[in-house]
């Protein structure tokens, strides 16, 4: 990921070796500020209020944040009611639990000093393999994008996305948006539409953000117009991430990609999920198992921006009863494929096939 | 309608007798104010740049703005040039052109002192039958939302509705909220769960503003929610208005209607059109000959609402290129029923039989 030609990730250990930067992307993209994790707690705060967001990207947040509690208190008992903390702070995506779960395992079998070690190089792998799992998922989804057949080829390939699911979801490239980076980069011509994605407009502020760093063509759109664009011809294809997706192919993500589902449906627009395996959860049957986070009510009310004179700034647009569902589900029914690391696959049991086996490989799924 | 216990209509003439009030929907819910309107030109303005808005009180103000033409200049010439100024101001709604014509066929036999005169007649039966007809609506409406089974009596009926179609949307009651009034009124018990409706809110700030003045409870929800909420068995009914209905009985309504429409078919949930007869345009066959209005990016980039300390203010959301089309269209095969001042039917054929035969009745349609 590039900001203004520079290499970044989204989570990077700081000079000291111990604490860890991330983007306080409540700031974007007016202010490009980065906040200092040097706590467990401030980890889980980070977590928890949104400064840092998107699935993988919590399971890195969350691993280093296990690494601090270990530094400042390497006890079993710290391991398990620090786990347990960062566990609890968000309850939808499923990478939370399993990066939280590989530096648990990791640090246990050591005692002081070296399970702080152990914690610290866990969570760098888990970092390092993001960026390469995100890779491959681009990889494969740039394949697809290019494959994908579309009447005037003097037009670029118009994807929708919903959310934001690119570099700043992840350590780095994305996974929805990681075939749209590599595609662009193939000279492959395409345009995005973004969903501004109320409540919280990551689309809006995220995802074209990251998207003019890039150079992409974008546009900006209300959630409510992707159904007309998609009755116009206008979108050759959908890409989305995802939180969790069951055992059986439901997609848990951000509230509204159900929608878009639908509509994609209706008017054979080809709906993609993008995602590392580590996303995909064998342990709840169907998307109705999956807990569904209600967040609070002035995501709603009150919308954050610039003001006229450029200064970041908030206006209420209501005094109602608000409810706030942050996360919708999408059943397997009404996705043509999930593009991840190991291939593209249109049946969620080879979902489990790439889960169990081995390392990133080349793998195109049976689509 | 009532404010703070006061009746009001959406729309009256002063008490001069000859210049009209509305209200400035664009400073809802946060000041009640008011706008008078003393030549074609402003009320012209008032419809394009939507201080008022809604298809029946588009209809009822532009007849009103050609009757204040006429009295400026009652000649041959004025009429037609009115006419067709009035009727350029927006594109979608056909209740316009329907009222335009109305007061010109009055009009015109007429000269002088009498054409203005005729003119005003017009526009004073249209804003009255237009009460007529909605409270008509309502009738119709309440008995099938005290029709409708819900499991759990001891809970209220869940109604969910998009942008607003309440009386700020008509003269008095509203299209689409006649039947929520009127069921509240008889003590049936129902929610209304609100779309806030990106990108002009009007569901947050007009809809909420009503249902609160009224008393009935009612939950704002982003745009995005309705279809998790539906999963959820949250939603036992939608209702719904629109801006024109074609022969085939597809709807053109506000941007995000569809998507509601296709979640509550995937749901089994009955999703209903309220409807004035005005709105329903047989010369056009299909949504697909309907124009669908494109509207100012800044709709979507500067979003409105109230600061820190009150008062009314905005922020800008992105700095992206933006596109924002204001209406989708919703299939006929995805409407359970059209709610009429006729009665309610779920064949277009029927609105064609409704709108050929004469005033306001009691007779209910094939549902």
């Amino acid at each position: 990921m590039k900001i203004d030609g520079t290499h970044y990730r989204s989570i990077w250990l700081s000079e000291n070796g111990w604490s860890v930067r991330i983007f306080d992307q409540r700031q974007l993209p007016w202010r490009i500020e980065t906040v200092e994790l040097t706590s467990v707690e401030t980890a889980a705060r980070a977590i928890k209020e949104m400064w840092t967001r998107g699935a993988p990207l919590i399971g890195a947040t969350a691993a280093y944040g296990l690494s601090l509690a270990l530094r400042a208190d390497p006890s079993d008992a710290s391991l398990e009611t620090n786990y347990k903390l960062l566990l609890a702070t968000r309850p939808t995506a499923v990478n939370l639990r399993w990066a939280l779960d590989r530096v648990r395992t990791a640090a246990r079998p050591q005692r002081g000093e070296r399970r702080v070690m152990a914690a610290y190089e866990c969570a760098a792998t888990i970092c390092n393999e993001d960026v390469e799992t995100n890779r491959a998922i681009g990889e494969h989804g740039a394949q697809l994008i290019s494959s994908v057949a579309y009447e005037d080829p003097a037009r670029p390939i118009n994807i929708l996305t919903h959310c934001n699911a690119g570099w700043l979801a992840t350590v780095d490239y994305g996974t929805a948006l990681a075939p749209i980076y590599l595609a662009y980069d193939r000279h492959i011509p395409v345009h995005v539409w973004v969903d501004e994605t109320r409540p919280r407009n990551q689309g809006a502020s995220l995802t074209a953000f990251e998207l003019a760093q890039h150079g992409v063509p974008h546009t900006v759109i209300a959630d409510n117009a992707g159904g007309l664009l998609m009755q116009q011809g206008k979108v050759d294809l959908c890409i989305v991430g995802t939180d969790r997706v069951a055992r059986n192919g439901d997609v848990c993500n951000k509230i509204g990609t159900y929608l878009k589902a639908l509509a994609a449906r209706d008017n054979n627009v080809p709906f993609y999920i993008g995602l590392p395996l580590s996303t995909f959860d064998p342990s709840v049957a169907s998307g109705n198992d999956i807990p569904i986070e209600e967040r609070a009510p002035e995501e709603v009310t009150l919308v954050h921006g610039k003001d006229p004179h450029g200064n970041p700034a908030w206006v209420r647009i209501t005094d109602s009863c608000v409810q706030n569902p942050a996360f919708d589900l999408t059943p397997a029914r009404l996705v043509t494929g999930y593009i991840t690391e190991k291939g593209v696959t249109a049946t969620p049991r080879d979902l489990l096939h790439f889960s169990q086996t081995g390392a990133v490989g080349n793998r195109t799924g049976s689509l």
